[in-house]
């Protein structure tokens, strides 16, 4: 028997840089033996009545539209066996940011990704602190999730 | 007597815009009737053995400092009553961002105070969904902590 | 100097007979010298824009009002000292039992009171799990909020 | 591989009602193909020592008994994936209510089940709001329970 | 208005140096002003229906005894503002070493008490990491808890 | 399928009678067809670098040594399915301790295995009251940990 996790996919998608991390953090994650990429939780698949608010402006101010896909996030979070968030240091997301002190709030193991050619830049000290373990765009296809571990990133916090 | 409550002050000092919010909120609420300013944990005032990263950026790599200076930013928001955010829609902070899903995890009522010409602008939607009420930086002081309420941003999510 | 505790006031408004329980201990609470009851929080008090849905069905179906409402009850568990709940044996109510293990989760101090003439009649399993303690009604007035103990029911589970 | 989740059967079997709503849910349980039933917690069969409390009155006032069956709902809630209330909105049952609060305190993912016959009626807000998602009876031998998902209860609140 | 903080007091009462140590800290709490000796939690003052096990072996095997001393012990660190421990590094004691866990899980602060003598010498790494900080004997009369602040144990670990 | 549980492997190594403790446990583990032991946490094969602080004890004042190990056992604690505590009356383990109070926090099932002829012994009150299940040594290789339960110690408390 393989056993494989669930994860809860942390990564924005709003600039050229971050959709290209995102594009390859998914690809390296279907290539892991270790993840259950089926069952994991997507947030861009999962906002609610399958509307996303940067195509559709009229529903900046939708409250059950925000309150439904916040709550959806949260549920992915909650029923995900760990977090994975790709970290761009240079463009450190809000949003992401939000979800690791949540996640820590549940218990979850907390996973940053930085693209290799940004690992060792400075990051923000909760980012820094709240992180289980710090790896290399490289190294995800490989890491074996079923033996989580801790480690400090190695780089620069400011 | 009076009641008073005390608050984890969550701000950035990056920025000059950062730095004239920071000293308006501090200004109001010390002149905040229901706030035990003297007792609140601001952040700046706990970095560990009183050094400031940005001054001595030696310190960078120093795993003993960023650990310190990390649990004591958790320690402030566990003893504190309250958490008080200072949002600034165009410059949202990675840090505060965290700081915000861990004290969710922890229970703590979470207030964002948004300067009043920023206010109505768009935010993250996980702030956005973690905070338990916004105001406008001029309803600052005299807001009555001792009767936290909930209420939605009277703005824009993204 | 004379400290008060604040509490969630969980109790019904749905019968006669919650009617009258309601009444009778919001003035033992206001007889107690441990208790602010100035800066606890009523659920009644807190509808979403001052409107009950008793009285306003349309809004039965709105999600904005239930949304605000529930996570202005949370608000209210999480920010006050502990949780009252006024328990009916022969009425048991949904929403206080929901807030009750809400509350455990927040670590809060959950108090259950009973009418006198109700007190040792059967309970369901699970609040008499949850309740640190449980007292009678005529008991209110002077228990002292500042030493909370815990004890068991002195009746029937079922 | 088929992966398959456990859950916590949060039902009552105290009326006619609640046990033919019982009966139907488990027989769709047992036909869910991502849903572990054998390793699933049933709260009646976990009654301390076999005992039923309902048949054997004596142990109303064990605390014994009331500890350690309490106690096991509990590491039932914890060990499970997930919580499945059935929900009846003309009975609802102050147990699952408590049991909801918990789960909620836990992070688990809460799903309400309702006869389609009652799909729609009033439920209490608070399980409105602790409720991560509530479906028809007729929809739940198909649920997909390795993706679960964040809905609105599509009824009203009371 | 001089605000006080209640406490846990995490202290052992097995052996002639825990004794000793238990009376001094006791008389430290009483003379510093921050603390509010009256209203903290002595779990010897609470043991159910008055009764010391030590004094009563005949309650060893009283499973009622047991569950209402600890939960009111449960009651005492979740309703107190910080937990206490009086740590001595030659008679580590279980029982408060499960208290700091369970603490920690509540969000509380955690200041451990080292007599003068004993401090600097190896304690266990996970009490280490659990204390928020930890201070000599003669520093608690003194210490000023309206204002905890993260400092590591100045000893070493094993 | 078989499904097998990972578990945080709490178990001291200071002594003779530990380290037999120790080996028994795990020999039954591995014959346990409810353990993935492959995929659980074991503590003594995670000190940070691989440096045992008893065989190198020029790291007892090392704090990113401590700090690391510590938070490498709270991943381990977090990650895994459950706690199993290997408990010896006459030597309790004041880490063992914090962890099941830490595990307590995180929702973790809690079983405590004490060798056959200690079984019976006195234990802390804490350890007691926070163990979810305690059985004998023999039992473990056996024990369904798919379908675990709550039970009382059949032994005495102090």
């Amino acid at each position: 028997m393989t056993v494989k996790k669930t994860l809860y996919f942390g990564a924005g998608w709003f600039s050229e840089k971050q959709n290209q991390a995102y594009a390859t953090a998914m690809k390296a994650l279907k290539a892991n033996p270790s993840v259950d990429i089926e069952n994991s939780y997507v947030p861009l698949a999962h906002q609610y009545k399958g509307i996303r608010v940067d195509e559709h402006p009229e529903y900046l101010h939708d409250r059950e539209w925000a309150t439904a896909t916040y709550q959806g996030d949260l549920v992915g979070i909650r029923s995900s066996d760990f977090v994975l968030g790709i970290y761009l240091p240079d463009e450190e997301d809000a949003g992401l940011c939000m979800e690791m002190g949540y996640a820590q709030g549940q218990g979850k193991y907390i996973m940053l990704v930085i693209p290799d050619e940004d690992y060792g830049k400075p990051i923000n000290l909760m980012s820094w602190g709240v992180a289980d373990n710090v790896i290399k765009m490289s190294e995800l296809a490989s890491y074996n999730f079923n033996q989580p571990g801790f480690n400090f990133y190695d780089g620069a916090v400011y």
